[in-house]
Parts: structure tokens; C-alpha cells; sequence
């Protein structure tokens, strides 16, 4: 994954847009992908851009998620790809909401529409703290009404 | 999973509730159960359910998904089960929505609230179809405003 | 899962038995259970044994994963329940290897023969150490010449 | 992935290599990638292979797993990407044994090595069938004594 805001596909709505290959099995009975592999494909692109800017899952602070949901608009299946769009929705002071956007790799059809909410916390006490600063201004650059 | 509404945990609120455990990798690296899991789960509990009336997934109507969403209220850890009660909050011409409660086994804590959408659709077409009767009758006895 | 090796349906090759439910997502495109997901059952059912045992996997001492291996015999699918016979196949000075056998719940067909190994380390060197002495006892009682 | 068996980083001993990256809940509660998650991959790449080489998984016939196997030389973790070599070690009338090396992306230290069988069925009367012939004369150039 590639640790700027301007990959290629990059556009207005979601300043940062990386790959996720699928797997075999990923799809389900139905032949395509499960609904709740979205929401793996949005957490593992979340917190590699996350750690991608300094964010480390093994230090004092963590991600825990307060709220998902997902629109599934259309259905992909492996081997095709997800192309994930990211943006902040709302950043607050200690916590943080994400909007992505799924598209089909092979065809660009967006497939689902998702929001992810993140709150961090001390490991230990698990009480909100506020966002780290060198995160937040990085998110900053990611909010879907910036520039 | 019994398939009868009425095991000895159901409540005025969920008229159906049954057990679902957890498994080691369901714990993440933070140690408790990830968030995507609990969608497995509500899926699980939601089409075994479906199963037990008289879906048959391999049939000529299936259930796909347009809507997900959970709010997650505390964490569980594997090995601990999940709780899990459901009931019908809207019941349309070809789809309907579920709620999902997900309780800690250990001690009956409410870790999440879930929706989750089903639309049923024709196999081949993936045209949306009436929800069939007889699956009808029995979601009606799983209202939340039934009684 | 009982903490004890005495499960209506032990046998005398496998001491002790427990049932795991599957879940929708395990089916892949085949309709049946995909063949990963039998080692996180094996992983589950083992390590839900060691810990009704005392062992503690956020401790001092974490138990990893050498070798796996598994052969299928037939095929089982969501939503009929695992049912799995464990016994300890070998023990030594600071490893372990379990001998898994899968049946499916509706009519006890065995389905899959798993090996899982073990070897207890220290968590932050990562360098083995012997089996916990609690352990060791327990495990001797699983041995498939026990008795 | 690639659809030809000479990427850049194919070896003489594998000679498809591919890579395939982790998720955020690969990693269980020990912070590392999960040992099952070894053969989700292995599936994975193999499926895409084959797919890439004319195998349709709708198709009359289908793969079946009638055993895998891995040994765990080392540790990997999201959000290292894995680096996969395949070969081919067996190749019978109706059945194939692939030979899978996975490499952490981040360094190509070797973390795994698994062994993969497929035998190919009729999708209804699942009695084994011979190897497709345009899967046979690819799966031949992966042959691990080839050339």
C-alpha cells in the first residue's frame, strides 16, 4: 500500500484509493463475496494507512470500532479485486468516522458504500484519549470537504 | 440451533435466541473479538434460522444482502460465546430487516446491536421476488410488535 | 465446551469430544466447508482445552504452531455442527502433537483427520520452553495409549 | 495477478511467483498471522492460477482438497505482505500436488512451506475425472523438476 493520499486513482471524492486482491474464499455459497468481508477489507485498509503514518497497533493508544454499516450496491467476486476509496467523515476529538468506497477492480462498478467509526483509547484503561496530533493532521488531508 | 422461537432465553424482545461460539481466531490482535465477526455471526444465526422454516439456499430464491450495520457496545473475547437474539423489525413485500442482539454468554452483557437486510431474489435474474409464504407466516411470529 | 475428557461422546481413541457449530461464511462457492476453516476449528477446540486447563494465552508463556496437516474424507456443510475428537498423539520435553478427528454432526460421518503441533515458548524470546507442568499432566490423560 | 509463470521474482525453484497481501484480522491475538490463514492463501493463488489458465470454478468439473499440510518456519504480520512461490511436485491422472513457499514481502525471509493436493471431480457426481489437458500442459511447466 502506498503511504501518500495521491495514488493514481486518487480522485475529488476520496483523496486516497488503494488495491485489495480477494480470495478464493471470500466468496460464499452464493458465489460472491460475503457481506462481512467488507468490512475486513475496510478495517485492513483503515489501519494500514493508519500505520502507514505512525499509527502502532502495539503501543499505548488503539483503535477500538464504536460503529459499522455497509451499503451493498452490487456484487463482486474473487478473482476480481476491490479498489477502496477512503475519506474522513467527521474527525472529533477523540474519535474519528470513515466513509469508503468499494469498486469491482475489473470494471470500476462501485459495489458498496461503507462507514467505519474509530475511537482511541488507552490499552490498558480503555477510556477515550484524543486523536494523536501527527494523525490527525494527516486525516485532516483526507476529509472529504477539504481544499 | 433449536428450531423453534421459543428456547428458554427468548425474551418479549427477541423472540428467538440461541448460542453461537466463538473460535480463536476470531480474537484479533488486540486480543478480543473482531468486528467483522460479529456479521458473520448475525449471518449465521439469521440464514440457520431461515433454514430451519424451510430456506433452502441452494434453491431457486436466495437472499442477498443490500444492508448491514452494527453499534458496538462492549467486547467479547473467544472463548466466551455469543448470545444472540433476533427478531424482525420490518417486514416487506420481498425483503425484511432483522435485529440482531449479541449478548456476552459469560454474563449475559450486551456487546452489539445489529441490523442486518436481506431482499430475496431470484436465482438466475437476481430480480427481486415476494418473500416466500410459508418464511412470510413464520417472521411474522418474530416481530418485534407481535403480541 | 465441558471442561472435562469425559464428553457423552468419548471414545476410546479420542478422550475427549466436543461439537463446534459452523457458521454460513464457512461454506465457500463449492457449498461446502471450506478446508481451512478446519484448522481453526482444530485451533479452536485445542485451545479451548488447554485454557479449561489453567493455560493462559495472554501469559508468559504462548503455544505456537510448527506444523499442520490434514487429510479430507469427505465433505461436510453449514449448517450441520463439527463434531471433534481430540487426543495427544505425541508430548515432548516443550512441544505437543494433536491428533484431530472431524465428524459431521447429522450422521457422525468422519469427515477429516487433522494434525495440529504445538510448541510452548516464551513470549517475548520466542524461545521454547517445557510444557507447564499443569499441562503436561492433563495432556498425559489425552495420550492415545492412555490406560 | 500476473497470468504467466515468469514474474520477476520467479525462481528456478518456483517458477510462479506471486504476491498476496495481509489483512488486519490475519493477525490473531498474538499479533501474528494465523496458521489457517496460511492455507487461505495457498487456495488463493492457486485458484487465481488455474483460473488465469482456463479453470472455470462454475464449470462441470471442480477441484476438491483431499489434504494439505504446512510446516511454520517463522513469524509474519500484517501488514507484511506474503510472497508466494508455486510448483507443482505431482501430477497424476486425476489429481495434482502443488508445492507452496511463502516469503514475508518485507525482507523474503521463507515463513512457510505447504503442500496442496487437488483432485478433480465432476461437480455433480463428485468421482474423480482427469486433469483438464490445457491444465495439464500448464500445470507441467511448474513442474518442480521442469526443464
Amino acid at each position: 500500500m502506498p503511504d501518500e493520499t495521491t495514488a493514481p486513482d486518487a480522485t475529488d471524492e476520496y483523496p486516497f484509493v488503494t488495491e485489495v486482491p480477494t480470495r478464493w474464499h471470500d466468496n460464499d455459497q452464493y458465489g460472491h463475496v460475503n457481506n462481512a468481508v467488507h468490512y475486513q477489507v475496510m478495517d485492513t485498509v483503515i489501519n494500514a494507512w493508519l500505520m502507514a503514518h505512525g499509527f502502532d497497533p502495539s503501543g499505548d493508544v488503539v483503535d477500538l470500532v464504536p460503529e459499522t454499516g455497509c451499503r451493498y450496491l452490487a456484487e463482486i467476486s474473487y478473482p476480481a479485486p476491490f479498489v477502496v476509496g477512503l475519506r474522513v467523515a467527521r474527525l472529533g476529538r477523540t474519535s474519528v468516522t470513515w466513509e469508503v468506497e468499494l469498486r469491482r477492480g475489473s470494471d470500476r462498478e462501485v459495489v458498496a458504500l461503507g462507514r467505519f467509526a474509530h475511537v482511541f483509547v488507552d490499552r490498558e484503561s480503555r477510556r477515550p484519549v484524543p486523536v494523536p496530533e501527527h494523525l490527525r493532521e494527516a486525516m485532516e488531508g483526507l476529509a472529504k470537504d477539504h481544499g
